[in-house]
């Protein structure tokens, strides 16, 4: 991997040189998305089994979109059944940390008759995304349903692409199964996310539409939203290492290796006070490289956007880490807990040698759902509150609203809204 | 205004109309805001300059742009003491409410040396739009501001259209003094949105925008989306008033009306289970109508979205109520705590004969930035939440680790993630 000093003109380049991930900049893509979206809204089921065919060579129609107890039956057949029992430890992680994610409706009353409060709903109905294609994620799966399942919502539809065959991932369905889904089509793609959003005969339209895909997927929520909600746009995945001169070589290259393997667009970035540590990672990546099954899918990502950087002081390692706001930071350093105080902006924090990226992304229960490309610095997991809203609550009694009527209506008039104010007057109306 | 029974074919060429005012069907727009967004990230303040002059018929430069202390000072000058005295109770009691909305971080630890947990970050840089023009709205710059303020926000960057004058009204400088906002700057429409989400020499970049504007600022907001965060896009302002026969016919007509004289888009339902009530309050607003000085919008809005309709049941309003899902939502009905408690969505619920809409808007602290247009299935006020985001923390120790590391690997290798299954394999090298 490329070694350099982390100067001021490494640092904007870096940073320049990461934003090209962006699915903001893929606006190429943006008329087909637009097409397949007006498509789907005007003709419904008929655009949608019109590309599934285009697009996944797969003859669905209304009789067979919808995933029957029979093929789930036929799923779990086919599953290793310790790859089962995996899930349902994990599961169980995902549960209880998202359990305590949960947010309750609050009101504070006073004795003059008022009452101010939030109430808490979680939405009706959400649809999950989960791709399909070559690399199929159970583990993404119970990710997107979990906290939707643990907000409460009545109804969690998910859609994936099929195969050829017009059949679903085995491994899918036995997650989507355990994980709660309660209605699984088949459709991949901006269709599947126009289905969702605007609703067709066979699939129902949802509040919120959450789950990964490919830039057409991102391209097509990021064009229905506002019409439904999304969850955030997700980007290539990324991985920065704190580390300082106690770090384990070697666990940091694997971890680092970990995400690289994602895509040829995905980030691994070592920042480090240590140049021999930088050395030696270095030539880790160089070892593991030659035994990996995806090391050519590695190799080309750690061209494209892996570095090790050198930095003089643990400050400008936490500056940097904080600026390039990473989807996965891992702390390894010998006080990390120190370091996680000072980082602002980070999807997911492991702390400790033994906190590797992979085990949040399938069994430590945190969401591996995670802000992507930068938007650590505004957006967060996906957590139960993705699947919840509020409503404010507003009780006055007669005496409470007397108390202030007067201030309310010139507000009012100050603001020239007189039918706002004549809404206040009218309820003490003759007092004076 | 116009009575109809809530038949099935009423309440969908209702909720079909409703849908004509969404933000999403103004297409025609969009190629003018993406000119403006291009040409301001290219280059930056010359262009917000250019489109300031265009616009605003206001000569804003690099020295001007930025509101000063003169300014605000001279701004306390024009504005009615009294005005300044009502704002300040108005923010004490916007920032007792939305105080109780903050969010902490935590965590759980287990003796095997596990840590799991979330940590809130407020948000560095926000920027807050107030809208210009013919209605001037200092509490819009209250409700936007102090959210943030109780976040934490390090600093919150207000952006406003100058007059011709170059000149910011007097009442919104001094609502931003009083709410906090640390930075001014003379700048409106589509070009300011630009501005904070690509930062030109004179504006820095935020992390998130929010508050209310035409539809060129809604479309900038959507289309900066992702590369910035932004709040839910406003729409036209709506009430919904669920009624039985014991309300107060004189308090729901100008209830209605309070929300009608925003603009011809809004939108005034009154849904009753009592015909007596449809009539008198159709009287009502007929005899305010007669008095309010905005009666012509009123009136336009009115034969556009107003509509009083009557039901069978109550269980039957509160479906509609629930479909529409209302930015507003007033309960005056005999036992109005019943009721809301089957409401879904709603943006705010205001309960009972004495808790009128404009109490909201001005004086009782919730938020007054509200989901518009159905998206209350899906969204929420602005709230403190708005100005948070979360990281997962994530510490094991070796032991907790080599509990479960053989389950991770064999998670990962049914994913074909091998480079995943090897970060946590080499942490256990040589034990077996």
């Amino acid at each position: 991997m490329r070694i350099q000093r982390l100067t001021k003109d490494a640092k904007e380049n870096l940073l320049e040189d990461l934003l090209k991930r962006s699915p903001n900049n893929y606006g190429q893509y943006e008329q087909g998305v637009q097409e397949i979206l007006a498509h789907v809204k005007e003709e419904k089921d008929q655009a949608v089994f019109a590309y599934t065919k285009k697009f996944d060579h797969a003859d669905i129609t209304a009789d067979n979109i919808k995933v029957t107890e029979e093929e789930i039956e036929e799923a779990y057949k086919e599953v290793d059944p310790k790859l089962v029992e995996i899930i349902r430890k994990a599961l169980l992680n995902i549960r209880t940390y998202h359990e305590k994610q949960r947010q309750y409706s609050w009101f504070d009353s006073k004795p003059d008759g008022t009452i101010l409060g939030q109430k808490v709903t979680p939405l009706h109905r959400v649809g999950v995304y989960v791709p399909g294609g070559k690399a199929v994620y159970p583990s993404s799966v119970l990710m997107n349903i979990v906290p939707a399942k643990v907000a409460g919502v009545d109804e969690i539809v998910m859609v994936t692409p099929p195969g050829k065959d017009g059949k679903v991932t085995p491994n899918t369905l036995v997650a989507a199964h355990e994980a709660g889904a309660d209605v699984i089509y088949k459709v991949g793609g901006a269709q599947a996310i126009a289905a969702l959003a605007y609703g067709t005969e066979s699939i129902p339209k949802v509040d919120k539409i959450v789950g990964p895909g490919n830039i057409y997927v991102a391209l097509a929520k990021k064009a229905v939203y506002g019409y439904v909600s999304i969850d955030a746009i997700a980007g290539p995945s990324e991985i920065l290492v704190i580390a300082d001169e106690t770090a384990n070589p070697r666990f940091v290259a694997a971890d680092l290796l970990s995400q690289a393997e994602h895509d040829e667009l995905a980030s691994a970035i070592l920042v480090t006070t240590s140049e021999e540590l930088a050395r030696k990672v270095s030539d880790e990546v160089d070892g593991f490289l030659k035994e990996l099954s995806r090391s050519e899918i590695i190799r080309k990502s750690l061209d494209n956007y892996g570095y090790i950087l050198v930095a003089d002081t643990m400050d400008d390692v936490i500056d940097i880490a904080n600026e390039i706001a990473s989807e996965h930071l891992e702390i390894q350093t010998k006080n990390p807990y120190d370091v996680m105080t000072k980082v602002r902006n980070a999807g997911a924090i492991f702390i400790g040698e033994y906190a590797s990226e992979p085990l949040g992304d399938y069994f430590a229960g945190p969401n591996h759902v995670l802000p992507t490309n930068g938007t650590a610095k505004f957006f967060s997991p996906l957590s139960v509150d993705d699947f919840i809203k509020k409503s404010s609550i507003i009780g006055y009694s007669e005496e409470a609203l007397r108390d202030i009527h007067k201030d309310i209506e010139a507000f009012a008039e100050a603001e020239q809204l007189t039918a706002h104010a004549n809404s206040i007057k009218v309820r003490f109306e003759g007092e004076e």
